[in-house]
């Protein structure tokens, strides 16, 4: 059954910046401090801030002192999300290794968002493209509301198809993924998005996709995308995320949680879990409370219990 | 990619007894009149009492008042866990629906929970259904520790389906099913364990599964159970169980949860999904803390927000 499943997965961090972006604001030195741990364990790719307004995401302020402070680990692609030139500009200015773009195939939400019409953000993706690509900088992508979206609904899969292909062929951009921001992505969903990306002529091998735990898919999502051949997964570092003061919102899927998955899959992610876990116990600290990540807590299934009696 | 999945799914749920087992003891009328909200949902099968002895499991005591205090809902079986002839007979006595009768496929859990070696187990396993069957009451074995052990570590496939085959040959049980006990459950491991049982020439289609959420593949273990053609699983409503003093220790799959994946992929479970919100909000007030079930606090992915601006 198993059989089709790809031999390696790059797991993403994304906890110092979707995941920290909706709590208080964190200092600085701690989100460094954050960084320089997951540094540590093997991940590939962090996403580390976002050049947003601070007016406008207060607790990103002081994004480019993150970028400055942390120490680079080779190997280590640090990722900026940038909303517009100035942040782009910002973002190059402190050596992001990769930019992120964000568009909403919902509507509603785009605008909600960032006052845009879809193919205003089509416009600006190509924009800022070119922007980084003057400087040799690589460009993802991130096409939100890819499974759904909390004003509008069902989105359709062919929709979000439609705008993977242009943002692809006239953006230029080197990397796509697809966010699960309202947290309605399911197994189902899952399938029929990659079908109608398959149908697009995109390749699945080369996509990411980025899932919220909201309805607790958040595993089921990945493993059914794993069959169908998705090697690429955001999660965040104890599966911060969401807003901690809203009930209903929750969080990223937690990295520890899917490196424990996709590893006991046999699918190779390099990274190591004792340091993770750790990585999550200091997440903790940060936001003073506990998290969602289950083997955060549990450990991997191999750790087993010592007994006191003689068996 | 899921054209084979089953048409319907039957959800069992457990938590007014392994959900409640572990926590502080709840009134007996408050156990009842969770039992009857549960009834109200469409739910096909609730386990409602255990008759182990109230000094071994505190919290269950009660369990025949409870029994006889439950309005019974045709269509709805009422099923009790018994540990021994003692517990047989009274749940007998109480007119149990089913009887549900454990076995740890792990030697050293076995001995430790029940005292007993395996085979031991399927002696008892035996007398047990024969009384049962004088009463034309049915019974199903539930061979727990079955992908995993906490103190074993690994269980053998091999292993589980052996006793598999003998509980139902031997025993002449009415049902099987296969619990994940320490929660060491992975979509691997459930593949692995099905692949064996179809070797041992058992019906997939006729098993049920129970697993815990200890480690996040809770939903994930179910999706690709159903991808092999399991079509009945355990949940507890909110997420019950596990031990609440135990931070690592983790609860059932949540109900909410389970509903609202089963009936997205498109199978059929014949629960109201709204009705069973409820539920877990009661189980909440029950037990006095937020529980770990998602769907309970965002609802079902189509729930959208009504925008307050014009889009």
């Amino acid at each position: 059954m198993f059989t089709d499943l790809p031999d390696s997965v790059e797991i993403r961090e994304v906890g110092p910046r979707d995941g920290l972006q909706n709590e208080t604001t964190i200092p600085v030195g701690e989100r460094i401090a954050l960084i320089d741990a997951l540094s540590a364990t093997g991940l590939t790719a962090i996403e580390a801030a976002s050049f947003v307004h601070p007016k406008a995401i207060p607790p990103m302020a002081g994004s480019a002192e993150v970028m400055r402070g942390i120490t680079r680990v080779p190997g280590v692609r640090y990722r900026a999300l940038v909303p517009n030139e100035r942040g782009a500009l910002d973002a190059l200015a402190c050596d992001a290794d990769e930019l992120e773009v964000v568009m909403s195939i919902s509507e509603t939400h785009n605008r909600k968002n960032i006052n845009m019409a879809p193919d205003e953000s089509v416009k600006q993706i190509i924009e800022l493209t070119d922007l980084a690509h003057r400087e040799e900088t690589p460009v993802e992508a991130i096409l939100s509301t890819a499974f759904g979206c909390a004003y509008e609904g069902d989105i359709s899969p062919t929709r979000v198809a439609y705008y993977a292909r242009r943002v692809l062929d006239e953006g230029g951009v080197d990397a796509l993924s697809f966010g699960d921001t309202s947290g309605m992505a399911t197994p189902r969903v899952v399938v029929e998005l990659l079908d109608a990306l398959e149908v697009e002529g995109i390749d699945i091998s080369r996509i990411g996709l980025h899932f919220h735990n909201t309805r607790n898919t958040g595993l089921a999502n990945i493993m059914v995308a794993m069959q169908k051949g998705v090697s690429r997964f955001d999660a965040a570092i104890g599966g911060l995320g969401g807003c901690p003061y809203s009930p209903g919102a929750t969080g990223n899927v937690a990295t520890e949680d899917v490196v424990h998955m996709v590893e006991d899959l046999g699918a190779t992610t390099g990274i190591d879990l004792d340091r993770l876990i750790h990585c999550g116990q200091l997440a903790e600290e940060l936001v003073g409370r506990q998290l969602p990540a289950q083997v955060l807590r549990s450990g991997p299934r191999t750790r087993t219990v010592v007994t006191e009696e003689p068996v």
